[in-house]
């Protein structure tokens, strides 16, 4: 072990950020602005406030404030599960035999198991503060509606969940977790709304997707009093609050004099990864440091590889404002069999116009290999991941032994975004041998990518 | 918020206990020594390791060395996960409206979700120290089963598990991970074993029993070439293991000028209980402090308030060495319907000891009030609670309400064991009013009581 440098980092309290930071501020050529899909013109704050918060919807909108104040609430929210450790990772290093340097930040020391608490307790204060009665939403994988269920139970609103029908049916746990922070779950699609008959009446067996649940939680959002939706990826917000993983992490490392070369981020939405390298990529981007940025995405979903950059819907039922992005079309579904919450078939505009800049560089990854680094990094770093950071430890992986080829004492930083605790019938499926790969076929994608709205 | 306690102490690595405490040491009066089952003498050291790894064997009969150093190897392992938070309970404070200052010790950030690393990694180091194989063992709710197979995964041991029948079923998810850290694991009674044979043909329907395990696993571990049995609570080894949890508290309290007035831990076997408040129990021995110590039971399975302080065996089978301890009798079997962890006849010897000279209080609480206990903990304080923690919850909110009443500003300061995420099949009883209470009765403790060996 380095001596100078602990196992585990903790910050203390005094550390800990006190404001967000908005990488859209630093970026010369910004995100593309969302669209009003009725008039195809740039959404207005007026407009987006029906959807979401007037509070979010500003954060939303506002692509120059730099840093923006952490309410005093949320900070002390943050207490109850912040810091999140950026731990070294001696043993993997040592079990690999790279000279590599590999950190990573755990962000799921917390009863959602990942960083999604840290938009989720920004999004319900806000709700909270606008004398809402409540907020509605959708969860892939369950971590963000018990993310969502947690902080609504904490500032008291209702909280109703539509949840990926294929993940409610495989993890009865984690919907009884939302339950007893006292959210309503409903599998997706559903009877409960208009768009959720109609999917079903077009795809009787559908096992669902992020991309309808959005829909579904829209809609009932914008048709019912006192309520918002919130969302927990891919909006510039998300990012936003998500900073607090990459501030932590930059503070951390300057305390410690340690210069990452590269950072690893799973990529689904684009909250984990966004939030994770915002404050790096500032530092890029004001010309003070270089790094490699790697988004890594399933291969059986691979918005960033394989997709196009052009304006989408953000949901399958067409009601959401139009994000620039890249997609594979709203219409397109992964393999039910396939990792949880990177299952959404689009990318947060600001990583999809850092990626277009050629600031990030993405790569796909392919199920079994996935959780061949998951089994791999339970047993020898202790920490069970989550299906979706086990793609980042899967190229860090990588990376970690492509120093070992070359000499090169690399120093990598990923993310992981949390633990695999709900995902135990993915890793039943890999201890029977019975997990298979997907890729998509260019048939399949082209498909979805011809039903792009013309803007 | 006191602007001088943060919402939870982290130590720093330089600050880790280096040590384990063994209470024994400061005991004027020692809990009872084992005792041979055959000749009714006290156990050797030499027959002792016929059953656990020879080092341990010296950790469990040695009752004067009061500080033990804790290897390097397990100091490492240790910083993978260690140290655990000391929080402030301040949200909950604010709740309950409560004059006293609640602090807990969350020994729930690792993927075993408990305490039981602690006492895992040590067994496993000894074994592969000793150069055995493997080692066998039995797990209850499912909480010591992983904690051993992560440690056996990282010492690169075999790791055989015997798995209580009615955890087995209530929590596959549990058995998957286990096998995921590389561990076999079998329901009991299981045809494995002869004893397990044996209670399978008297009581064929049996859901299981710690006791019942424990045999199966002992069995295993003698009548196999390279094994050994490993236990993960009630033993003084464990105890002394688990003082990790207590120094830490001491250091953090000494630290921030903390002094708690009542300590208050769930008690199954006592590993948890023990661990917590042995070095606070050494300064009341020591005559240098006073302190209120309580130990929460469940009221199905109330070793310490309807037990007797007698010698008994530790095992349904009758093959472990006879111990003195509060027990209901080694054929006590508590309603299968109930709290995962706390379902032992027994409780550690030390404990015992302690208990019967007067320095600890216990208390019995019945399983609804545990769940409510725990979700109220849930929604306020964020972390799931395991329904063993909940009891140490359920008392600690009770004495909470207390200096309520009384404007009493007592500091209270409770173990907060673990997780509640592979708990969820007892949350959704709770959550649908379909969970019920059971206290066994008087003439079925008289039943079991009437079984005690004549020493």
């Amino acid at each position: 072990m380095d001596k100078n440098i602990p196992y585990k980092i903790y910050l203390d309290e005094s550390e800990l950020p006190t404001k967000w930071y908005n990488v859209r501020a630093d970026m010369k050529k910004k995100p593309a602005p969302l669209l009003n899909p009725g008039t195809g013109q740039p959404i207005t704050l007026d407009e987006l406030s029906h959807v979401f918060c007037t509070e979010l919807a500003k954060q939303e909108l506002d692509d120059t404030t730099p840093y923006i104040d952490i309410p005093q609430e949320i900070l002390d929210f943050y207490k109850m599960y912040r810091p999140s450790p950026l731990t070294r990772a001696y043993f993997l290093e040592k079990a690999l035999d790279t000279p590599a340097k590999i950190y990573y930040k755990f962000e799921g020391n917390n009863t959602s198991g990942s960083h999604k608490l840290n938009s989720a307790i920004a999004q319900a204060y806000y709700a909270k503060k606008q004398g809402l009665k409540g907020v509605t939403t959708e969860t892939g994988a369950g971590q963000w509606g018990t993310a969502l269920s947690m902080a609504c139970s904490y500032m008291d609103l209702d909280c109703k969940v539509y949840m990926v029908k294929c993940s409610y049916e495989q993890k009865p746990f984690r919907r009884e977790v939302m339950r007893t922070y006292g959210a309503d779950v409903t599998p997706s699609p559903s009877d409960t709304t208009e768009v959720g008959k109609k999917i079903l009446a077009e795809f009787p067996g559908t096992t669902g997707s992020l991309g309808c649940a959005i829909s579904e939680a829209v809609e009932v959002a914008t048709s019912t009093e006192g309520y918002r939706y919130v969302l927990g990826s891919v909006l510039s917000q998300v990012l936003l609050h998500q900073s607090v993983i990459g501030l932590e992490s930059i503070t951390a490392c300057d305390k410690y004099g340690i210069k990452p070369d590269i950072i690893i981020g799973c990529a689904g939405g684009g909250s984990n990864l966004g939030g994770l390298i915002s404050p790096f990529m500032g530092r890029q981007l004001r010309g003070e440091e270089e790094y490699k940025f790697i988004a890594v995405e399933p291969a059986s979903c691979p918005s960033l590889t394989r997709g196009v950059y052009a304006y989408d819907f953000c949901d399958t039922g067409k009601v959401c404002p139009l994000a620039k992005m890249y997609t594979l079309g709203s219409g397109f579904i992964p393999s039910p069999n396939h990792a949880g919450g990177l299952r959404y078939h689009g990318m947060s505009s600001v990583l999809s116009e850092l990626y277009d800049q050629g600031l990030i560089e993405a790569r796909s990854v392919e199920q079994t290999s996935v959780f061949e680094a998951a089994t791999q990094f339970a047993r020898i770093e202790g920490t069970l991941p989550a299906p979706e950071s086990s793609h980042a430890i899967r190229v860090a992986i990588d990376e970690a032994l492509k120093c070992k080829e070359t000499g090169e004492e690399k120093t990598i930083l990923f993310g992981l975004t949390g633990t695999g605790y709900f995902d135990m019938v993915a890793y039943q499926k890999y201890n029977d041998g019975e997990m298979s790969d997907y890729i998509p076929t260019d048939d399949e994608l082209k498909k979805s990518l011809n039903e792009l709205p013309k803007v």
